[in-house]
C-alpha cells in the first residue's frame, strides 16, 4: 500500500530483450528525442501519455455544449494520463524524501484522483453517485485489476507467490471496512428506514447516521494511520521485500519540478473531474446506462487506470507481490481513507452530510468481493486460473449493475 | 474434480487383512462365479449393485398405481445401482482414452444422474424442487460427504492431509458460485419482489432475471471450461497426485461394452427418474415432509449416493486427496456446470426460463456451506472432529429445512 | 479451551526482574503478611480482589434503595472479584484431578460467572437481555480480548506465533455456531415474522421455532461434548503445547478447600448477579444508555472480566497460545455450551422458552466477527496491528449498539 513505484524503474535493472537497456553505453542511450520520446510512450509506463490529446478536446468540447456523451467519454480519457503524471510527480517527490515522509507522499496522493473527481461529485450533490464510485473503486482494485494480475502473470509461470503476512494485513484491512460499511446499513434496514435506492442521487438518513458515520470515519481513519505507522515505520521490511533493487537511473526530477508538476497534473485532474461528473447524468442517459452503472464501472475504471495498469505489468514481471500490494492496498486506502475523508468533507462540502449507508447491490457485492480476496491471497500462491475466476466474479457483478 | 476413479481399484494394490488379496495366485482368483459375485456386492464398490431389484420393483409399483410413498422409496433406492453403473462405465470408458478426454468423460457424465432427475423435474415445471436439489447437491457434498469422509478417515489417523492448493482452486470455484447464487436474488430483492416461497412450484421472475440468468450461467460455464484446461491442462500434477498408483487390475471393459453399458445405465437413470419425480409431491404429502425438504435432503442424497460412498471409501484408505477432491469438486461441478446448463435448458425444456433465484433458506445455507468449506479445507489437513462438526452443520440445516 | 491456567502459575517459574522470584530462599519468602498480600493483589491475578469491597457495598446499597445506576456499578465491580474466586477455585480443583477431570471441571465452571446472570435474567423475563448478553460475551472475547492480547503482545515482539491447527478448530466452532444463530433467524423472516425489535424484553416466536432451537441446541450440546473429547482426549497435546512447563510452586488448596470457595464464589456471583441484573432496566434508564447496549456491552465485559485479564496476561509473557486458546476458546464454549444450556433452561426457568432467534444487529455483528476472527488466526501468526485492527472493529460495532 505504502510503495506503488511506476513500472519504468524495474525495467532498467533487469535488462530486457524486447526493449534496449537505458543504461546500455553507446548510441540507444543517445538517440534523438523522437525516437526517446516514442520508445516511452510505447513502455511501460508511457502510453497513458498518448491520451494527452483528450484534456484539450474535452475542454473545447464542454466549452462548446457538445453533446454530453461525447464530453463524459473525452474526459473520461483526459482524466488517464493526469492521473499518471500524478503518480509519477508523487514518486518523484517520495524519492528525494526518504522512506517515511516518502511513503506518507505516495500514500496521500495515489487515490488523489479518485478524491477530487468524488468532491466534485460531492459538492453536485451526487452522493449516491460517490458511493457507488468508492464501491467501484473497491470492487476495480480487488477483481479487476489483481483478476487482471493474477491472469497475466500465470501465462508465464505455473505458480506466482508473494508474501502472504503483507497481503493478509491488508485483506484484513479490507474486512475492518466491511464492518464498518455494513453495521450502519444494518442500523438503517432495522430502524425500518429502507436502504437507498439504486435511481437516487441523495437521501438523508437524519442525524442518527450522520453523527455514526462520522464517528466511524474517525475509527477508521485512526486505523489507518496506525496502519501508516506499521507499514511504513514498525513492520517496513514486510511491504518493501524489493526496495533496494529498485535503483533509478534516470536522472530525477528535482524537489521544485516535483511540486509544479504535482500542483499542475492536481488542476488538471481536478478540471477533467468536474467535465466528466458534469456530464455524467446527461451522458448516461444518452448512452443507455444508469448513472449507478457508470459510477460503479465507469468512472472506477477511469479514475485507476494508471495503478491497474502498473499492477498487471508488475505481475506480468513476475513481481507478485508489488501487484496484489498495488491491488489489495489501494481498496484498502479507498476504504480506511478516501471514504471516511469524503465522510468528514461531506459535514462542509454539499448540501447535507453523507452517511455510510449502502444500497443492496454495493453492500452485497463489496462484501463478497472482500471475501473472495481474503481467500485468494492467503495462500501467497496464485495462479491464472484465480485471476480468471476474480474476472468472472467481476463480469457477474457488471452483469448484475447493468440490469439495476 | 476431474478424476474420480472407482474405489475398487486401489484396494488391489494395497493387500488388505479383511479380504483376500485379489491377485493373489490359487484358489481365491479361480473361486466360482458366486463367490467371487457376493464378494463384489459386499466390497467397497459393490454394495449399490444390492439395490438393482429395486429397478423392477419400482417400475412394477409405478404400473401399478401403488401409493405414492412406497414408488417413491423404490425409485429412489433403484436410482442408487444406476447411478453407481454410470460412474463405473465412465471411469472404464475414461480409462481408455487417456487422461485428457477421460477427465472431460468423467467430468461430464459424473453429475449425469442429477441432471437427469433435473431435467424430468424441469419439465414437469418444479423450478423450485430442480434449484431445492441443486442447493442440496452441494450442500450435501460439502456438508455431509466430506463431513463423513473427515470422520470416518479421522478415527483411523489423527492427521489427514491433502493438498491444500487443489483445495483451494475448487473451494474458490465456490465462492465465484456464491456470487452468482447471491447476486441475482439481491436483484430481485432490490426490485421489490420477494423472493421465492417454499411452498411453490415455479415463479415468473419477469424477463430482466431470465436474461440475467443467462448471462450469468454463460459466465460461470466460461469459468468451468477455463477450470478443466486447468486441471487437465496446465496444472494436471496438482490433481493427479496418486494417479502413477492406481493401477487397473482387473481386465478393463472394451470401449464398446463400456458405451453400451453408459447407455443403458443412462436410460435406466432416467426411468427411475421419471417415476421418482412424478411421486415426489404425493409422497412428500403422504410421508409427512414438505416437498422443500424431500428435494433438497432426499434428492441430493439420493443422486450422489454413489459418489458419497467413494469418497469415504477413499477417506477411510487414507486417501484424502481423493476424498476432498470428489466432495468439493462434485460441488463446484453443479454450482458451475450442472445449475448453468440446466438455466440454460430451461429456455427449451419445461413452462418458462428458471431465473437463479433462490430461497432466503437455500441462500443461507449454501453461503455459510461455502464459507465452512473454504475454512475447514484451507490447511490441507483434516481431523475426526472437523468432519463432525461439517455433519453438525448439515444437521442444523436439516433441522431447519424440516420446519420450512 | 480446556485448560485456562490463573496467570500467577507461570510468574514462577520465570523469574523476573520487575517482581521477586517467590522461589527464592530468604527473606523474600518469609516476608510478613501484608507484603505478601500487597504484592499478591498487585501481581496479575491478584487485582480482581481489590474490588472484594464492592461486594458488600452493593449489597448495603440494594438493602437501602439506592439509586439503580449506583447499585448496578458496585455490583458490576462485585461480580469481577468473585468470578476471579471461582476460577481459582476450579483451577486448584482441575489441578487435583488429573487432566481429564480437571479440563471438565476447568470448561464448566470457566463460563460459570455469565451463566449463574443469564439464568437470573432468564428468569426476570428478560430474555432479550440474555441474547444480547451471550452475542456481547462472545463478541468481547473475539474482538476485545484477542485484539488486546494481539496488541500487548506484538508491541514487545514484531510477530507473536500460536497454534494454527487449534486456533483452527475452536474458530470452526465458532461457524459451526454462526450457522445455528442465523438459521432460526432466516427462518423466521422467510416465515414473515420480523426479527425482535432492541427495546423489547422478551418475544413469543410460537411452537416451531421452540422445538427448533431446542433441536439444535441439542446438536450444539453434542458438537461441544465431541469437542471435549476431542481437546482432552484424541489430540490433547494440541492443546496442551506448554503444559509441562507450568508447575505449582505455591502450596495447592485441598479438595475440601477448592469446592467450598467454589461454592461461597458461586453463591456470592449469585448475589451479585441478582442485584445486577434487578438493577439493570432502572439503570441504563438514568445513565441514558439503551438495555440493548448495557446488556451487550456492560453485562458482557463485567462477566468476563478476570478471564480477560488472564488472557492479555499470557500474550505480555509472549504466551500466545494461551491467550488465543481463552479468547477463542471461551467464545466456541459460549456459542456451543452456554447459549444452548440457556435454552434448555429456558423451558424450565422463567415464562416461555427462550428461541435462538436474535435481532439484525446481532446477528451482523457476531457473523462479521467470526470471520476476522476466522482470518487474523488462520496463520498462527500476530502483530500489533491484527490487535489494532480487532479492536477498531470492536469500536465500529459499540458505536452501532449506542445509536440503535
Amino acid at each position: 500500500m505504502a510503495d506503488e513505484p511506476t513500472p519504468d524503474e524495474p525495467a532498467h535493472d533487469e535488462p530486457s530483450h524486447d526493449e534496449p537497456s537505458h543504461d546500455a553505453p553507446g548510441p540507444e542511450r543517445s538517440g534523438n528525442a523522437v525516437t526517446r520520446a516514442r520508445r516511452f510512450l510505447l513502455s511501460g509506463s508511457g502510453w497513458p501519455y498518448m491520451l494527452v490529446p483528450f484534456i484539450p478536446i474535452a475542454i473545447f468540447l464542454e466549452l462548446n455544449h457538445a453533446e454530453a456523451a461525447i464530453i463524459f467519454g473525452a474526459a473520461a480519457a483526459g482524466v488517464v494520463p493526469t492521473a499518471a503524471l500524478m503518480g509519477r510527480a508523487t514518486e518523484e517527490l517520495a524519492h528525494r524524501s526518504g522512506p517515511g515522509i516518502g511513503g506518507l507522499l505516495n500514500v496521500t496522493f495515489g487515490n488523489a484522483p479518485e478524491m477530487i473527481i468524488a468532491i466534485f461529485a460531492l459538492n453536485a450533490g451526487l452522493q449516491e453517485v460517490v458511493k457507488a464510485s468508492l464501491i467501484g473503486s473497491i470492487l476495480g482494485n480487488i477483481l479487476l485489476v489483481m483478476g487482471l494480475a493474477m491472469l497475466v502473470g500465470g501465462l508465464k509461470k505455473p505458480f506466482q507467490t508473494f508474501n502472504p503476512t503483507a497481503a493478509s494485513v491488508q485483506s484484513s484491512m479490507l474486512l475492518l471496512a466491511a464492518v464498518a460499511l455494513v453495521m450502519p446499513t444494518i442500523f438503517q434496514l432495522v430502524s425500518g428506514g429502507g436502504l437507498p435506492e439504486v435511481g437516487e442521487e441523495r437521501v438523508d438518513f437524519g442525524g442518527d447516521l450522520e453523527t455514526m458515520s462520522l464517528i466511524v470515519a474517525f475509527i477508521l481513519l485512526g486505523s489507518y494511520v496506525a496502519g501508516l505507522v506499521f507499514s511504513l515505520k514498525s513492520h517496513r521490511a514486510l511491504f518493501n521485500p524489493t526496495s533496494e533493487a529498485e535503483e533509478h537511473v534516470d536522472e530525477p526530477w528535482t524537489i521544485k519540478t516535483s511540486v509544479i508538476v504535482l500542483a499542475c497534473a492536481g488542476i488538471a485532474v481536478g478540471v477533467m473531474s468536474e467535465i466528466l461528473v458534469g456530464s455524467i447524468s446527461e451522458a448516461s442517459e444518452t448512452i443507455g446506462l444508469s448513472e449507478f452503472f457508470v459510477g460503479l464501472i465507469v468512472v472506477a475504471i477511469v479514475g485507476n487506470a494508471a495503478e491497474h495498469w502498473v499492477a498487471i505489468y508488475f505481475a506480468a514481471k513476475d513481481k507478485m507481490d508489488l501487484a496484489v500490494n498495488i491491488s489489495i492496498g489501494s481498496s484498502a486506502q479507498i476504504a480506511l481513507f478516501v471514504a471516511p475523508v469524503l465522510v468528514l468533507l461531506s459535514f462542509v462540502v454539499g448540501p447535507n452530510p453523507m452517511a455510510l449507508v449502502f444500497n443492496g447491490f454495493e453492500l452485497g457485492a463489496v462484501f463478497l468481493a472482500i471475501l473472495i480476496a481474503v481467500h485468494v491471497t492467503h495462500d501467497g500462491e496464485s495462479t491464472w486460473y484465480e485471476g480468471l475466476q476474480l474476472l468472472a466474479v467481476y463480469a457477474v457483478l457488471g452483469v448484475v449493475f447493468f440490469f439495476a
